[in-house]
């Protein structure tokens, strides 16, 4: 049997050690053969390939990036790109594919599979949004990536008295803002399912500066003000270049709590140094598990699946069941760890 | 209400973690009053005590260690020390106990309960090998510790053709050498678990030589040879002080490898360093949320039961469950990654 | 002998470790008592002071930021403050004073040595910039860090195509991207002593495209385009509060880039990351050094200068040398690794 | 003009760092060809060799270990060895040697620039104890993992009443105990070039415990006990198999300490783990520029010389200089921290 395997995406640690256990399982284990698709759904689309097999997954498990490349190449916008997905497949001889990607990826793979190609999903986002799995691989890192930086930031907050925003990724669910904010002894965590009210959080600071050090307030990119919030006091001053000097909500967030409370405030856009680089130990270990179940879903002909973690345990589930929604952080969930906010 | 809490047994990161969500949700969001016993159950043994309170809980998250002081005295081996408990107890006007701990922490706590003691358990080992719980806290620090240490002797290994033997904690569970093994890309993993063939060992690291660079083989200090399996080969040379200079299993195993292949090899104890210093994100969130549930446990007056992670959500188990037996890695999860090993 | 002790400006891993090592020198070797003066300059202006002896000092050494705080208060901008200084040192019975901090808490203890303060200052800057010591501590941990976040980002570069422009500090000095980007294999570095010029930078970025993966670029935050450098094209899109979004020069730079040469291109602004949190050791070694010296260099009555690292060596330079002149790039230093660049 | 690179000795992180600069200078600026000799002097003895350009050395900066493998192979006690290399140079089309290694590696390059082949050296050890340069690259990245491991154990020490000893490496020099003892707050540090005295050890492990936590002692291997100092004390108990269970000097002293005071002691022996994985920013830049520095000097034809760090400038001091004699701590260098300890 000869196997297709492509990354697309957003980059995630952890990709790599899918590859090489989906490689080293299916070789030694079900005596596939593989090839490579580079950059994601624009591999099958254009024939890009690459050899892959486990020569060239030595040395991989522990580096961040993906061998295979990726893009955001989505062929159900292209006129005749399922048909020519199809053709390449069918001329380079593959039977199956291994699809590891997030939502627009497996989104892809879930019509591929309803139009008859045999594919088998891995979910990937640091974002750890995806239905269906207990956790993703990458947000274990993102969040201790996170995590650290909150840690070096109590030491500025403590001994020079400045509230310090840090925006971590996150556009639709605040998984990533709520651990690290947890992890990090944050005393505000603001997402995207929870609009914030800038007064409030003002008050917050106030309060937050009588009774302790200056407060760490950490933010998904993706919050937003609760409607009616009037998050327009500060009107943005001209750089040396004529540009207003402004940024995303953790600026934003930073310049209004500054103008109307008057202690110096800082934000710190970790961007995308959160999803770079070596995966943790526990991303590895998902991501190599994931990889092998996949290998193995493969060999049991069980297409239309992707695998998911479930307690500690690596389970199948529809391709469909895992793209259909979103997973955000309950209300039940954001209030847990109320009690060391606000 | 008046409530004490206690770490017993060895370190482990997250402990700090634990006691300032306790605290922080009891003050908070119950209105309770605290009492730190100090030592394990040496405190309400001898009646050591100190002030414990969201004071004295402020910037522990990020530290290893706890702030209580740990013991492994147990009560029920000293005459009347059940007695002495309650009388302590009492007289210091403590209604109920959080008691942190492990196997026998909390096995005492567990025969405390049932002589009627008000305690909630909140389980603790590194070794993650307490049944009834998904995860316990500082297993994901020690894994994290146990796989840098891995990927910093792949390059020794491969630059310079030497055997490396890696001996990590597990006295009774493989746990740690399994994940961390999977992380770091061993080539073999020993746990007491799977009694270990030196000779089949010996032919893999052969084998591994032929094909790849030099092999690395994580092993946990409770790993044992099969019966009958002959590890008398080294006879141990004498140092300059008269003594034969052999450690542990590591070591034994080093020693092995190198007299009957001929490959230079050396081991590698991890030793303390697994479990001390600041918890990775992942145990700060989970031992932050056992101690948020274990004070919700006592508020609603639910005793003789333990903290448990069941997929995300946090649950709370009979104490006698958690301490009922060892969980031990199974056939399959010791077969499952395999294909990377021997 | 009783002395005063102080740390002004800005955080900078390092500051307590020298605070400690200050306290135990001089304890135990010369008999002082100390006297912690709190939030720089503001502490002996107001009479701002804390306890400080060897208790306090206690598990200090690996912590980011300042027990005492610090602030950027300048008593030669207030009427009578340089009086109030005096007047506050001689009723606190403070014979001497030990400073901690950059060019401007440098220059306000170098002017007050010249009206008869005893005073002797420890160079602090993550900058780098102080001439008179081959190196500040707090330095080692922004390249570190800086470092670390480089590396995160070579695998996004390679994996995803991307042009990553990484701003790091240095208002004046490149010397945290200079070594940032020779340790992290940058393929540019921009410094505020060398101007760039947008349109070399895009070639650059153009040829690498062709010849390797994605380039990564180092800015200091200071770094600035040469005259006449056309850095407008990019006018700014409005966000969703009807505000530019655009940053400092990293931001711009990425915008330049991306509209100029059609690679997409991000910017990762680390900034206050870099100065909090834990000490490297070789911060840890400095700064103890120096705090060390600096109880002697009070001991020996020798006020007035300041304690500088040469070669291995702790000497002591008149602080007047120390904060004379900023320590800059020289054009040779940034030529010599220039064949990793451009 | 064709130049062989060679990489002799133990581990060290940073010499994938040296051979990418010296190739990246060489080929780009000096308009060099390369060989890369494989296995230290083993390569042109043997005449094994591997291709070595700018594509070879893409990406392995922040890789410890080396690419072209190491050995300890000496030609001086092979008869004719000197011969062969000379015939193999000859043969192979090369005109300079960069030698990269430490004592025993740049002393046979020493010998052979006395015979007339054209060499030059770069100083490594992880040891630091190369006269003729203030800083070897290597020793920076063990010093910081030794400095972790002890922060680390730290707070089992503190929480847990136990004396822990740390073993790093340092058989002849005690550097990276000094200065990872100053780094960690270790309270003795027990050096080879000052005996120590178990009887004074053991009396400052008791008055720690008096006014302290439990005391963390920093041992090199190469430490030894004052002469008739008595260290037989703990006469080895057997383990399952019949071997007595006692290592090396660490262990050693952990028993006495324990058998003379009472005091539960564990011994931590770090290993090969200082020695592998990523090298920290210094040795990256430190590496780089010697390497930088190296290709100059052949460009130069200064043979005979090897490259050394004074202060903040790279010199070239005459190999002979460089391994004359050992750079060991001199006691003023050991004094100057003694206030933290004993």
């Amino acid at each position: 049997m000869r196997v297709g395997v492509l990354t697309g995406g957003g980059d995630c640690p952890g990709l790599n050690a899918v590859i090489r256990a989906v490689v080293r399982r299916g070789v030694r284990d079900h005596g596939f053969e593989f090839l490579g698709f580079r950059d994601g759904w624009r591999g099958p689309l254009e024939g890009l390939t690459m050899e892959l097999g486990i020569e060239q997954c030595r040395g991989i498990l522990p580096r961040g990036g993906t061998i295979l490349g990726s893009s955001r190449t989505n062929p159900f916008s292209i006129d005749g790109g399922v048909e020519q997905i199809k053709d390449n497949l069918a001329s380079a001889g593959v039977d199956a594919l291994v699809a590891i990607g997030g939502e627009d990826t497996l989104g892809v793979a879930t019509k591929l599979a309803e139009l008859g190609v045999d594919v088998v999903g891995v979910p990937k986002t640091i974002d750890n949004d995806l239905s269906g799995t207990d956790f993703t691989f990458g947000f274990d890192t993102a969040v201790n990536i996170a995590t650290e930086a909150i840690d070096r930031l109590h030491t500025t907050a403590e001994s020079h008295h400045r509230v310090l925003v840090v925006e971590v990724m996150g556009r639709h669910a605040g998984w990533i803002a709520l651990h690290a904010g947890i992890a990090g002894g944050a005393s505000a965590v603001l997402i995207p399912e929870q609009p914030f009210d800038i007064e409030a959080l003002c008050r917050h600071v106030e309060t937050r500066f009588e009774t302790s050090y200056a407060p760490i307030i950490v933010v998904s990119e993706g919050a937003v003000p609760v409607e009616g919030g009037d998050m327009t006091l500060v009107s943005g001053e001209k750089d040396a270049f004529g540009h207003v000097r402004l940024g995303g909500i953790g600026d934003r967030i930073a310049s209004e709590i500054e103008a109307r409370t008057g202690k110096e405030s800082r934000a710190v856009v970790l961007g995308h140094v959160q999803r770079g680089g070596t995966p943790t130990a526990f991303d590895r270990w998902l991501a190599t598990r994931f990889g092998l179940h996949a290998a193995d879903a493969v060999a049991a002909g069980d297409f239309g699946t992707m695998m998911a973690l479930r307690g500690t345990n690596i389970e199948r589930v529809p391709l469909s069941e895992g793209t259909a929604e979103l997973k955000l952080v309950s209300p039940e969930e954001y209030a847990e760890a109320a009690v060391f906010f606000g």
